[in-house]
């Protein structure tokens, strides 16, 4: 019985990785991770110094999208193939040894690990194992040093990629937000913020626990400056004991 | 300069504690907790096979509750003084040597500790740092051994403490749904999961990543059973690629 153990890698900053997960990846021999074509990848950067030498590496390369919208059906048949194959060619080298696949934040959280999971279950003599991992918005509230949820705030997480009016909707029944995937959607999460008149406590988090963090206010950020690895928070304000002046 | 370390401990399992809060704990000199009086206390338990011998312990137990309601002005009252209480005694403390201090999931996600964080900020010569932690639910989630959020889901946390018309409200306009703080709560989390179709889905998980975790459909759950660490989570179903037949 093969075994592929999925890690979950945290934030960015290796130490806040669990116990469990620090552990399997010293001793993995075998390693895979996602990453763009041509880029080294978040995930194999954290583990930079964790890994053993001579451990066996699987870089798993997206499909380029460039030219695709990341929801024409040209695409997710080509994302669908890409996943078919790594699976089964993980499924197939862990009847050898145990696999350790890399994946930031938590693999069970938006995680692209989500799509080999569902396809290597019930593959006979495969056995699939998850380490959970501290989700990326955990790092990025974290940074911010400030208390993120009180009392009964409600939490209400959305992607960037979702149309205004979505995002507009959502804003208005939440009390604390955290905005994943914003990138090149900054500007629609910005006005979506403004009209809901939350853009003035809004954090953008940039690069959270890793070198070159950033934690500015997001009203400060210039509409052309759209980091990729940036999350948008807004803390909530609920029910708390009042402090002593 | 003295200083007061939060580690987060994350879900239950000490394994899953971040590699920082678990190096800061066996390292610890003095370590303060909160517990219910005469209950020897959640965070206590997962560090118990991690406490260097001789170790300082200050047990925080929250003044009694029994008779007043939470949100009563009097238990309020008796909530700010205790905590005033605390911040001064670890404040006074870590003038002398460093302070660790437990707290489940992650300190700034609904913990306790941030009504000492804000009473700590400014206060001369106390440095305090926070070691993030993972959330309960995400422990909890990982349980079901299910991917929990995809693509563009809306995930929304809502405590259980809610008025079941605004559990209804929110559940509605909510993909993948987290409910903490159920326990007592549970007939009317139960109710507003009814109300709006998703009872079906739901997931009961107690203890989650413990001794004696159980994950159970929360349908199945008798009414009179009212686990008091026990979190009922709803997976998204948003967008993913085809998994072959």
């Amino acid at each position: 019985m093969g075994r592929i153990l999925c890690a979950g890698l945290g934030p960015g900053d290796p130490d806040l990785m669990s116990v469990r997960a620090d552990r399997a990846i010293r001793s993995a021999r075998h390693v895979a991770y996602f990453r763009k074509k041509g880029r080294p990848g978040q995930a194999r950067r954290i583990v930079e110094h964790l890994l053993a030498p001579g451990v066996a590496e699987y870089a798993m390369e997206y499909p380029v999208t460039t030219e695709l919208a990341f929801d024409s059906p040209a695409y997710i048949q080509q994302l669908a193939a890409f996943y078919d194959d790594w699976a089964a060619r993980l499924a197939a080298l862990a009847r050898e040894a145990d696999v350790v696949v890399l994946c930031e934040g938590d693999p069970f959280f938006y995680g692209s690990f989500m799509h080999l999971h569902t396809r290597l279950q019930g593959r006979p003599g495969v056995e699939v194992e998850v380490i959970p991992g501290m989700p990326g918005m955990v790092g990025c509230w974290s940074a911010t040093q400030t208390p993120f949820t009180w009392g009964d705030d409600v939490l209400v997480v959305l992607m960037g990629t979702l149309p205004e009016a979505d995002l507009v909707r959502h804003m208005r029944t939440a009390d604390a937000l955290v905005i994943m995937k914003t990138g090149r959607n900054l500007p629609r999460v910005r006005s979506a913020l403004s009209a809901t008149g939350r853009l003035g406590q809004a954090w953008l988090v940039e690069r959270g626990t890793m070198p070159g963090q950033r934690v500015v206010p997001l009203a400060e950020v210039d509409g052309s400056d759209c980091p990729y690895f940036a999350i948008v928070l807004v803390h909530g304000q609920g029910r708390r004991p009042e402090v002593p002046a």
